[in-house]
């Protein structure tokens, strides 16, 4: 009869052993749901976005539980890299992929990779020398070359997350897929450095390991790129020959979810890099399955795609936030305030140089081969995509963390690095990011009429509620009026030639075995049929 | 220069440092596409469903998993409790709350609480003392009282996952709220009656800690269920007074996932039974949240909640067949198979007649209180109920590695109890789910006209998406013609009553306030009017 009903209650019905997680994960979850509710009634502010007021949450929930553990820890959940490039990462790229718009991004391929893969090798190269000749010139002799090369790797990796908040699809499509293609193929291009500097031996560096290194990159650049183009086609293959929406919409959309992630780890199986194979399923799918499957499918998986990428977004500026109160490294730090922020403020310079070099060289490069003057980049776009651009983000987090993190406490060197990659992580966000909305304003005072191009997909997932809300018809009949228009244009360019022989292919081919806009069986009425009038 | 390029290639891009992990994962991704494709193709077959599917199939790859490597291993993922628990356990609850027929659940709600807790406490008792008669027949004296009382609780866990895929909702509604709110209840029961053995002080019972017992079930049930409740109303109010629709869909899906999980792990956080709360959270989600958010965020819930519960689903039933065959456990046994299959074809016997010990006489006491011949439970169909719960799945499986593997290779016992639990889980799943659909085919030989009942919920998630893809008008008001009669009928038994001033309330204070069908704000030429006119 000693049985305290109280302990009773607290044993009963409970069933995790750790219940110091569950009290993590509940406060976690609870800060995900404010920072949403926090967005939403902030989304008017010419200020604010959705990273700047999670790492702003995640700041105070920092110092709050450093208050109420008494200075001890700063954060609720252990962050992993694992957790950072298996779970959080593959989202939000493939949903970037998947929405993108592929007419603008395809259209604009060439200048992108120019950006993405050049850019990102120019930037790692100013940063590494720079960061190499002025931190020598300061005295600070404990970095190697490894150190320094790590280094440029790390404050290359732009945030394309933070960027894709700033930049409207719809208003200015492109700057968006200018400086988002680039964010995908520099995250791309950080990584696979970082990696390779990680392996080889740095020693002794000559022109044969460079064109090795070249050759290594192209390697993996293109059987990435092919895994993911067969991943996306095996799944819209597998939907299209099974029709499985007759029976049940879950399990398309749970074929698509599952197939999309498999083509990312199918990618780290056999060591390529997941995010560009991740990104160019995405591209695929939205390209061919998303058009094989169930109307209620099409809007189950865009919606859930954009969610899922939202969540995992929220939840790594959550993170950050709160990480970046982390007390024991700041300890080893706080002996030396004006050497670490003397390295942060080199480290932001030269992000600074670094991204305005490739940007304003290769711009005027691009310009060169292109004829028409509306397709050129003016002087206002490269300062925006210079500036969207200079973000960091968690994809130089998870770097830095690698790279330093392993013996941190232990050694003076490493603490510094991290501290300086917070400090230049949460300036570049929160200053150069409240910053960014204002600046586009300024820039472009009415981008509708500036950069709109002249179309636009109407059919892709994006734009896909409008028709399914309103008044199909009317708004599709609408917007193939311009449509001849753009087949001239199509023409006069050698990059739209390859365009206009890859959509004769496409529909010829393509479109006839995996699926696609105007190859969808059985769905009389859809307003996909129009693309078929077209071309033939 | 002594670069092997191979060792290159292997080293750049991947980044996750277990490899074998990723191998792991990608196999397990594969063998999900793979059971959701095969469970396609046997869509038309009269004995299969999704699980025997799964189980079958993670069989087959334990047994190729255990001859490459050599005997070793037959398990890809090491299964965890909290696995379970903390991420497949909860969707699977919340979209049966979500999707359940709210009407038919709440018309049957005391014969379905009478089954779920009367129940599995009758059948508890049974199989505890039977079992703990026949094995000290048989000369087998290793288990103690608490073993016998688990033994009680981990076969009383029937498997309400199974007998969603096996009954049909539509076809056979009140034998469907019946068996699977009984299911729920039960879930919840057996798992709080496993933690009170595991807890109690076992060696003198006497009717004071039994009643306390009780006094702690009750408070446990209706905790949960409150805050269940609490939560969903939470989540709607929220989304009502914001109208997050107006510039996002992915944040009403967002806010919705993340709170209906939050139930889930604050009812875990105080202590209380997170399966009832998930599970009334989700119905109060259906009844509310859902009508406030767009149009477009209902067909993403509705098919997310969905996909998210079917694949925790396969995935359970795929580890639950690529477990049973572990070697470690099945060499201990091996010696004395025969005292195995006693051991296991005892405890199936004693859940069969369990389950019908109670089955069949709540079905009499309940039939009793009902006047109307329609709204009693016939023996055909109390045959169906008894038989569709037969099955035994994930719950026992993770109750019984609960108690019983912390220390099981190292004891006979253990080793026993374990075998014992996977051949009944097995057994029950494959042979009893087989003859399950052709079972109701020969009891219930035109089910649509034999127990389909006056009136359905047009514009639950469920149903919801034909008047969106058909004439949405039409058949709105087709549906809306038998209702008087259903009025009528409301008024001719107390629970009835109870239900009539339940929607009084309903519709004058709580739909105002927390929004749900009729009173959602912005949205003209929705098919949600109707029960507006109903009731002014």
């Amino acid at each position: 009869m000693a049985i305290d009903p109280g302990s009773i209650f607290s044993k009963l019905g409970a069933f995790t052993s750790d219940h110091d997680s569950v009290v993590s994960m509940n406060l976690f979850v609870a800060l995900l749901c404010a920072c949403i509710v926090i967005g939403h009634l902030l989304e008017e502010n010419r200020w604010m976005n959705e990273s700047i007021t999670a790492l702003a949450i995640g700041l105070c929930t920092g110092v709050v539980i450093l208050l109420t553990t008494g200075g001890k820890s700063s954060h609720l959940l252990v962050f992993s890299e694992d957790l950072f490039f298996i779970y959080l990462l593959p989202p939000i790229i493939f949903n970037a992929g998947f929405q993108v718009k592929k007419k603008q991004f395809f259209r604009n391929f060439m200048t992108i990779m120019l950006f993405g893969a050049v850019g990102t090798l120019i930037s790692f190269g100013i940063i590494s020398s720079g960061a190499k000749y002025i931190f020598e010139v300061l005295n600070f002799h404990q970095l190697d070359i490894g150190d320094y090369l790590a280094i440029g790797a790390i404050f290359s990796a732009t945030d394309s997350v933070c960027t894709l908040q700033v930049l409207n699809q719809d208003e200015t499509p492109l700057l968006y897929s200018l400086v988002f293609g680039e964010g995908v193929v520099n995250d791309a291009t950080s990584v696979v450095l970082f990696n390779a500097i990680q392996n080889f031996d740095l020693s002794h560096i000559n022109s044969s390991i460079a064109l090795q290194f070249a050759g290594n990159f192209l390697y993996l650049f293109i059987l990435s790129t092919l895994l993911g183009v067969l991943t996306g086609l095996l799944s819209a293959y597998i939907i299209r020959k099974l029709y499985f929406g007759r029976h049940s919409t879950d399990r398309e959309v749970a074929l698509m979810i599952l197939m999309a992630y498999m083509s990312y780890m199918l990618a780290e199986l056999f060591y390529l890099s997941g995010i560009l194979t991740v990104f160019f399923c995405g591209i695929v799918m939205s390209h061919y399955t998303w058009h094989n499957v169930t109307e209620s499918s099409r809007v189950t998986t865009k919606h859930t795609f954009a969610t899922l990428s939202f969540v995992a977004e929220i939840f790594i500026f959550l993170y950050v936030g709160m990480d970046a109160l982390d007390i024991e490294r700041w300890s080893v730090v706080s002996n030396s305030p004006k050497i670490s922020l003397q390295f942060s403020s080199i480290l932001l310079g030269l992000v600074l140089i670094g991204r305005a070099a490739f940007v304003f060289l290769l711009s005027f490069l691009s310009n060169l081969t292109k004829k028409s003057a509306h397709e050129k980049v003016n002087i206002r776009q490269q300062v925006i995509i210079w500036w969207a651009g200079l973000m960091r983000g968690a994809v130089s987090m998870a770097l830095a963390y690698n790279k330093f993190a392993l013996s941190e406490t232990k050694d003076r060197k490493n603490a510094f690095m991290i501290t300086s990659t917070i400090t230049v992580v949460l300036f570049s966000t929160v200053v150069f990011g409240l910053m960014t909305k204002p600046l586009i304003r300024l820039l472009l005072p009415s981008p509708k009429h500036l950069v709109r191009m002249a179309s636009s997909e109407p059919t892709s997932p994006k734009s896909f509620i409008v028709p399914l809300l309103g008044n199909g018809q009317a708004t599709e009949s609408n917007q193939s009026v311009p449509r001849p228009s753009s087949l001239r244009m199509l023409l006069t360019t050698p990059t739209n030639t390859v365009h206009y022989y890859w959509r004769k292919f496409d529909n010829g081919f393509m479109r006839p075995v995996f699926g696609g806009r105007g190859f969808v069986p059985f769905v009389p009425g859809s307003p996909t049929d129009r693309s078929n009038h077209q071309w033939q």
